[in-house]
C-alpha cells in the first residue's frame, strides 16, 4: 500500500516510531536542533481543494507573521511541480475553501480588505468576488465585536458562512446582522449571557439566503444570536435535486439538539421535518443511500448504514470516528459503488482513510503516522492528503483508493524537515481503573538509557495524536524545546470514551445536565481517570530508569487546564504545572454552565445537596492541599482562574498569573493566542516556569522586569 | 433662633412634621399631587460658593434633562433678587465650586466641549480658562474608559482637581495621564483588578502640580492608578504659608490609611511627614490652631480639638459628624475667635452648623429640618444655606453666625413647593439588641385613621434623612409616588454606630479585614441589627393598626440591596423586595472584597473555617428560605446579582433581574443610573413591582411587551 515515500521516510529522516521501537537507524549529522521560532512557524493546514482534474490543490495555511505580530491566513495553489506552489493571497481571515462544482476554480470567505467575503479564485490564481456585503458586523474578542471562534484578530464580517449545490446552480449563504448600537432593557438570562464574554457588541443575528444564478437571493431564515449551529454551520446545508435541507439549533447543550427544515425550491417555504429535535451529528452519506455512523464501544464497536425505509446495515467491526473534525471528509464516489470517508481511531490517535464498499467491504488506507486534511476528485478515486506524524514534517501525498496507494508529492516546510527529529515513543498502557490511554513520549535531544530526566506531562483531551507540533495539544507549550532542554516529554491523551459504555454515558449525562451518572461517579470516570493514566504512564517510565519521578511537571490548555488544576489539588504526582486559559470546575463558572455543573457537582456552589461535591472536587476550594506551583496563562481575566490563583496564594502555594494583552486595550488575547509576540513570550515564560521548579534553573527577570525575585519570593513562603 | 421663614413654614406650608405631632393644621386646596417627572426633576444641589461680599452666590445643580436624555449640571449665579438668578453654564461635568481667594469671582470644573478644564466665572457670569490640558483622559462606564465616580455618561478629563492657596497666590492641580493603548502581560493582582470593573481602559495615573502667577507649573507628585485619595480627593491638599502638605493612600482599605507629605515652596522638594501612615480623615480646623474631632460614643460623645503641642481640649458632650459629605463644609473666622462646621446630628439625621468659641462655648444653628450645603464669606459672619426636609423644598437662607438668626432669600424650585406636602412622622425606636434607631414615616396622600395600608420600607445606611428628595437614600424608588399610591413609606437608618463602642469596634474590624469581632458578631451588629430595626417599626406601625404588617415591601439599593437580600432570605417580615445595583455578600464577590469578606465571613467561600459563615448568611446560599419577590435593578451585568438571581429562580421564588442599558452598546448606566429614561423606567418598574406584589395589580406589559406575562408565570411557581 506504501510506496517509495515511506521507504525515504524510514532511512532518510529517522522515522523515529520505528527506532524506539528497537530498529536501529543512523543518525544523520549534524544535528539541527529545533527553536523556539521553528515552534513557532509550524505550518498548520486549515483546508485543502482539490480541482476537479486532481492535479491541483488550492490549500489554507495559519501563519504568524512575525513581522506585523499577527496571525494570517496564506492561501496557496500548486500543481506540485517544483515552484509550482504559489501564495494566492494572504489575509487576516480565510476560511471555507471549496471546489465551485463543474469549474476549476475554487470559492473561499476571506477578508481581502472589505471584511470577510465571498471570492472566487480562477486557475490563475486570480480572485473575483462573488458575493458581498457591505454592512459588515465587527467579529472578535473587542470592544463593539460579537465573539468569535476564530482565535485571531478582530474581523469585520460580511458573509458568515456558505455552500454551493452539488450541481454548482445554486449558493447557500449567510450574513451577520448587527442590531442596534443603543441596548434596550434586557432582563434574566438575557443579563446572564453578558457575562459570559469580556467584551460586548451589538446583539448579532444571521440571516440564510439561497441565491440562483443571476436572480436577486431569497431569505431562506433568521437566526437568533444564541444559535450557534446556524451561526458557525450555516445551518448545516443538505441538498437534494428538489429542496435544501436546514437546521437550527434548540437547545445551549454543549452539543446541541437541532430542528431540521427543508425549503422547497419550488414553493420557497420552509418547513419543519422532524417533530422531535436530534442530537446535532453530521450526516456521513452511506453506499446504500443512507448515513454511516458507529456503534457500540471498543471491540464491540461496529460502523452501520441507517439506510432509506429505516433498515440499518452492519458493515463489521469498526472502532473509528467518522470525519472527526481535525482531519474531516466524507466522499460518495459518482456512481454509489463506494464511500471514502476520513477517520480517526481513537485509541491509537491517528488518522487515515476508510473506503466502504457498497457490496460490503470496508478497506483501511493508511501510513504508519496519520493521513489528514484529504481532499478528493470528483471521481473519488484520487485524491491528495497530508502525510504527518508527532516526528515527520507534513508533506502533500497523492492518494488512490482503489488500491491504497500513496505517492509523495510536495513538503509543506523545508524548514521543520530540515530539523533532525526527536526520538518518540508510543506507550499504551491500561490504568488502575481498567482503561486504556495512549501516551507518546519525545524524549530528550541528548537522551541516555540509564540516566533519569526530569518529565513534563502535556494533555489536551484526546488531541495527542500522530500529529505533527498539534497546536490544539501544544498550545503555547513547547514540547520540542523542552525535549531539546532534557525534559522526557509525555504527551497524554485522556482514556477515550470509545472503548467503554460508562464512559459514554457519563460523556452524554453530562452534556444532557446530569442523569444516571452521580457527580462522584463522573467525577471519577472524567478527571480522576485521566489522573490514574498519568500515573500508570509515570509508574511505567519512573520503573525503566526514563524519567525522575520526583520532578516532573504537567501543562494543558483550557480542557487540559481542569486536569492540571485538579491533578495538582488531588494528588501528589506533579512538582510545576502551567495551566492555560481555563478556570471550568471553579464555583465561579456555575452561572454559565449550569447544565455541565448539575451533571459534575449535583447543583450551585450554594446547595447543601451539591457542597460537599464542591469541597471535595473544585481545584480553588482544595488549593491547601496543592503542593506544586501553578502558572496560568489567560487570555481574559478570568475570575475562575483568579479564584483558584488566589486560594494558591492564600495557602502560600506558589502561584503566577500571567494576562496576555490583546492588540489594544479594547481587544483580548483569544483562547488559542493569537499574537505572536505573545505566543513567543508565553513559550518563553513556560521553559523558565518547568526549568525553576523542576530543574532549579532561576530566570531571567522577564518581560515586568521583576520576574527572577516574584518567584523566589513564592519558592520561599512554599509549605513543606 | 428663627425668624420669619420659620413661621412662614408652620402655616403657610403644610410643615408636616408639626401636624403630625399633633398640631392641627389647614389642609391647603386644592391638592397638587407628586408625578413621577416631579421626582426625577427634584433639584439636587452639588456646591455652593458665597462671593466675598456675601450677596452673590453660585451654585450647581445636577438636573435630569429629559429632551437630551441625560444627566447634566448647571452653573447658576444669583443675588436673591426677583429674577435674578442666571444659569450661566450647562455641563456635562461641573464640580468643585470655589470662589477665587480675592477675587469676586469663582473658579470650577467644568467641561465645556474641551473636556474638564478648570475656569473661572466673573461677577458678570463670563467664563474664561484658567488651565487647559489638552492631553485629556476618557472616564466613565465607557470602553477605552478610566472607571469614574460621578456617575453620569462618560466625560473626557484635562483637569481632575484643583485648589487655592488661601491668599489666592499659588494653585494647586491635578491631570490624569493615559497609558498607552497597548497593554503588557500583567500579573496576579494587576489581573483582578480588571475584573472590578465591567469597562476597561489604558491604564490612568495622576500627577499634582502646583503653579504660581505666570510662572510655569511645577510637578509635585505622580499618583498610581490605585490610588483614590490621590485621584479624587487631590491628595487633600492642606497649605501653609511656606509648604503645602498632600497625602497619597498606602492602602486598599476602604476607608485607607494615608501617607503625608510636605512641599516647601522654598527648596521645592516633597518629604515624609509621618512615619506611620494614618487612617484617612478630614482635618476641621479648631479655634485653638489644632484639629477638631468627636471622641466616644453617643451621651458621652464629645467635641475635643487636638491643639499644637500636643494638648488636647475638651469642647463637651457633643454628638454629631463633622463636616459630613452629605453637607461638608468648615471655616474659620479671620481672627480664630471661633470655628464654624457644618454638622450632622447622626441620631436624628439633621442637618446644622455649630459654632465653636475659642472661649469653649458650641452653640448650634439649625432649624426643625437641615441647614446643608452652607458657605460662607471670609469674615464667617454670614453665609448662604439651604433649607430643606422631608416635606419642605429647598430654599435658599441667610445665616448670621453670631444670633444663628436664618431669613428667608430664594426658592430653588417653585415646582416642588407647589406640590402639597405629603403627610410626615418620625419614629425613634430602640430594637432588640437595644440599639436606637430613626424611621421617617410617609403617609399615604388619602391617609385615614383606622384603616391600614400597605407598606414600603426604604433604606441606605444612614441616609433616610430630614432632606427633600434625598438621591442617594431613594434612588429610583418613588417614595413620594409610593404615598400617591396609597402606601405608607417607611424610611429607616440603620442604628447608627456613634450610639455604641461595640458598633464602631464592628464597623473598624470590618475596615481592618476582622479582629477582635467574629465574622458571626460582624454580621449581627451589622445586617441582622438592622433588620430588627425594621422588625421594630413594622410592629410598632402594626400595633398602631397604620400598617397591614402582611403586605409590607422592601427597596434599598447599593448598601441597601445588601440588607434587602439578607432581610428577604433570613425573615419572612417582607412580601416583595427590590434590591438595586447590589450583590454584595455573595461569594462571587470575594476576589475583589478579601478584607471586608475576611472580617464578614472569616475567609473565602471555599476556606472550610469560613463555609459555615457562607451557608449562614450569603444571599444566595440561603435562597431556598426566601418567600419574597426580589426584583433587581442593575447598572452592569453583575455576577453577584445574577447569583442571587438564579437561586431565587432555582428555588421557584419570583424573581426579576433588569438591566438598564447605557448611552451605546459601548458604555453602561451608572450606579447612580444618569439616563433619564432609564430612570423614569426603573422608577415605573418599581411602583408596578410593588402594586403586583402587595396589591394584586397586574402590570401593564412593560418595555418588553410581556412583564405581565413574565410575572404571572412567576407566581405561577411561587411556593407556599
Amino acid at each position: 500500500m506504501l510506496d517509495r515515500l515511506q521507504t525515504f521516510a524510514r532511512c532518510i529522516a529517522p522515522a523515529i516510531l520505528l527506532c524506539g521501537s528497537g530498529v536501529a537507524c543512523a543518525t544523520p549529522e549534524p544535528i539541527h536542533p529545533w527553536t523556539l521560532e521553528d515552534v513557532l512557524s509550524i505550518p498548520h493546514v486549515t483546508d485543502t481543494a482539490l480541482a476537479a482534474d486532481g492535479r491541483t490543490i488550492a490549500y489554507i495555511l495559519r501563519v504568524a507573521n512575525q513581522a506585523a505580530d499577527r496571525t494570517e491566513f496564506e492561501l496557496h495553489i500548486t500543481d506540485f511541480r517544483s515552484g509550482g506552489d504559489k501564495v494566492v493571497s494572504r489575509s487576516l481571515w480565510m476560511e471555507r475553501l471549496q471546489t465551485v462544482p463543474g469549474q476549476k476554480a475554487w470559492s473561499v470567505l476571506a477578508d481581502q480588505g472589505a471584511g470577510v467575503q465571498l471570492y472566487r479564485v480562477d486557475g490563475a490564481a486570480q480572485m473575483s468576488s462573488i458575493i458581498v456585503n457591505p454592512e459588515t458586523v465587527l467579529v472578535g474578542s473587542v470592544d463593539g465585536g460579537e465573539f468569535g471562534y476564530g482565535f485571531t484578530g478582530p474581523v469585520r464580517f460580511g458573509i458568515a458562512y456558505y455552500d454551493w449545490s452539488p450541481d454548482g446552480r445554486r449558493l447557500f449563504y449567510s450574513q451577520l446582522r448587527q442590531g442596534t448600537e443603543k441596548d434596550g432593557v434586557r432582563h434574566d438570562e438575557d443579563v446572564t449571557r453578558l457575562t459570559l464574554f469580556r467584551r460586548r457588541g451589538p446583539a448579532v443575528t444571521a440571516r440564510f439566503f439561497v441565491k440562483e444564478g443571476g436572480k436577486a437571493p431569497i431569505g431562506l431564515a433568521d437566526v437568533p444570536p444564541s444559535d450557534r449551529v446556524g451561526r458557525f454551520l450555516g445551518g448545516m446545508p443538505a441538498w437534494h435535486s428538489d429542496a435544501l435541507d436546514f437546521s437550527l439549533q434548540t437547545d445551549d447543550l454543549n452539543t446541541p439538539h437541532v430542528a431540521r427544515y427543508r425549503w422547497h425550491f419550488g414553493d420557497k417555504t420552509p418547513r419543519r421535518l422532524d417533530d422531535e429535535p436530534t442530537l446535532f451529528s453530521d450526516a456521513i452519506a452511506g453506499p446504500g443511500g443512507g448515513n454511516l455512523f458507529v456503534e457500540g464501544e471498543g471491540v464491540a464497536a461496529r460502523l452501520k448504514e441507517r439506510q432509506p425505509g429505516g433498515k440499518t446495515r452492519d458493515f463489521g467491526a469498526f472502532n473509528a470516528t467518522l470525519s472527526d473534525r481535525r482531519s474531516p471528509g466524507h466522499w460518495l464516489s459518482p456512481n454509489r459503488d463506494f464511500a471514502l470517508v476520513a477517520v480517526r481511531y481513537p485509541l491509537e490517535g491517528r488518522y487515515g482513510l476508510v473506503r466502504i464498499e457498497r457490496n460490503g467491504g470496508i478497506k483501511r488506507i493508511e501510513v504508519p503516522e496519520s493521513l489528514t486534511h484529504c481532499s478528493f476528485a470528483p471521481s473519488v478515486a484520487e485524491g491528495v492528503c497530508i502525510w504527518e506524524g508527532i516526528a515527520r514534517a507534513p508533506a502533500f501525498v497523492r492518494v488512490r483508493t482503489g488500491d491504497g496507494k500513496i505517492s509523495a508529492l510536495q513538503s509543506l516546510s523545508s524548514r521543520h524537515e530540515q530539523i533532525t527529529p526527536l526520538k518518540t515513543e508510543v506507550r499504551d498502557l491500561v490504568n488502575a481503573f481498567g482503561f486504556l490511554a495512549r501516551n507518546r513520549i519525545i524524549f530528550p535531544r541528548e537522551y541516555r538509557t540509564g540516566r533519569r530526566y526530569p518529565a513534563i506531562l502535556v494533555t489536551h483531551s484526546t488531541d495527542a495524536d500522530d500529529r505533527f507540533g498539534a497546536l490544539d495539544l501544544q498550545w503555547d507549550y513547547p514540547v520540542q524545546l523542552f525535549a531539546e532542554r532534557g525534559y522526557v516529554v509525555i504527551l497524554a491523551n485522556e482514556p477515550h470514551a470509545s472503548q467503554s459504555a460508562l464512559l459514554k454515558k457519563a460523556d452524554a449525562d453530562r452534556n444532557m445536565c446530569g442523569g444516571e451518572t452521580s457527580p462522584a461517579q463522573i467525577q471519577r470516570l472524567g478527571w480522576f481517570n485521566q489522573i490514574e493514566s498519568f500515573r500508570s504512564i509515570i509508574d511505567a517510565l519512573n520503573s525503566d530508569g526514563v524519567i525522575d519521578a520526583d520532578h516532573v511537571g504537567i501543562a494543558g490548555y483550557s480542557y487540559g487546564s481542569q486536569i492540571a488544576n485538579v491533578a495538582v489539588t488531588q494528588t501528589k504526582l506533579f512538582k510545576a504545572a502551567s495551566s492555560g486559559d481555563g478556570g471550568f470546575l471553579e464555583p465561579a463558572a456555575y452561572r454559565t454552565h449550569r447544565c455541565a455543573y448539575k451533571a459534575i457537582f449535583g447543583g450551585p456552589p450554594g446547595d447543601p445537596a451539591a457542597s460537599a461535591n464542591y469541597t471535595a472536587f473544585a481545584p480553588s476550594y482544595r488549593a491547601r492541599f496543592a503542593r506544586a506551583p501553578v502558572l496560568q496563562q489567560i487570555a481574559e481575566p478570568h475570575e475562575t482562574a483568579i479564584d483558584f490563583h488566589q486560594a494558591l496564594r492564600a495557602a502560600n502555594v506558589a502561584a503566577e498569573l500571567s494576562l496576555y494583552p490583546g492588540e489594544t486595550i479594547a481587544s483580548d488575547e483569544t483562547h488559542f493566542f493569537h499574537i505572536p509576540s505573545n505566543r513567543l513570550a508565553a513559550m518563553t515564560e513556560n521553559v523558565q516556569w518547568f526549568d525553576y521548579w523542576l530543574k532549579d534553573i532561576p530566570p531571567p527577570s522577564g518581560l515586568d522586569g521583576n520576574r527572577r525575585e516574584r518567584w523566589e519570593a513564592m519558592r520561599a513562603l512554599m509549605p513543606d
